[in-house]
């Protein structure tokens, strides 16, 4: 897919057909994630893949938004390791560009995901933590749900001029 | 550009020749960062374009990192719109997403760029308020430093094994 096509038609994916996803078409997203940028390179993250049903089924208890992973084929945890930080307090920046990288990645896989908000919110925060086991430096940014979309969905521009200024604020 | 093409060969770009950018490629790379995700599809973002030469010279005392803005042609201000939140919390996560998204849309039409820190750090954020007459509720995230490449880089992946893990923390 066309870099431009990608940025442009990337839309939420919330419902997915049962059909897997494949360890390649995974790995692909995972090396999608790790190419983005960090603060002083410090690429401060950790990712869990979740495709344990039993697991799966307990994600809407976390975040009732997030219910859906317990019909999507494998999902995705995105974490700051703050151990491996060299400037502290980048890792959510950091991580979020890993999670857009990732969605971009999906969508021209054909594939389809949503992001699902973990921090800062102190509840779902230790819901994955205790789910799957997270030291107190690994930090949950991010839970990924994805699959092979059952939806279509139409891309509009978001475009506003109203949100550019030049050389200062101008209200 | 095929997407998995920007995804793998973009890298920070920190010197420029002396073209100028475009007001249709800037617009474009305006156009992908409004199209990134964000909490509740809030798109709590807004963009300050810097081309005041006066301006851009004192970015440096602002933070030495970025210090080069000075000797390109146009740099952005990302920031959050405190205001604009329909989920108190994400604006940092929002506009991290739509920053990436300029990164690749700037990669793709052959320019180049480099993400340059400036939330959390208090002092910085200070300088820009001040700089650019920023309200309270507009909070500065990132300054990108934008020109065409006066260097090439070559790209290596960053993909780590040892990062991904299965259904639970495994050390």
């Amino acid at each position: 897919m066309e870099l431009f096509e990608a940025l442009k038609t990337r839309r939420s994916i919330r419902k997915f057909t049962d059909e897997p996803v494949s360890d390649d078409e995974l790995k692909t997203v995972l090396e999608a994630a790790m190419m983005a940028p960090s603060a002083g390179n410090a690429q401060p993250w950790q990712f869990i893949v979740v495709t344990e049903q039993e697991k799966l089924e307990k994600i809407g208890s976390i975040n009732p938004y997030a219910a859906m992973a317990a019909r999507a084929p494998v999902s995705i945890l995105v974490c700051g390791d703050l151990s491996l930080e060299k400037f502290p307090g980048y890792w959510v920046q950091d991580c979020s560009a890993a999670v857009e990288n990732m969605l971009l990645a999906i969508h021209g896989l054909g594939l389809g995901a949503v992001w699902t908000g973990v921090h800062p919110l102190k509840e779902r925060i230790k819901g994955f933590r205790d789910l799957l086991g997270l030291p107190e430096q690994i930090q949950p940014l991010a839970f990924l749900v994805i699959g092979h979309p059952d939806q279509q969905l139409k891309s509009e521009s978001r475009y506003r001029e109203d949100r550019i200024h030049h050389n200062q604020w101008e209200g």
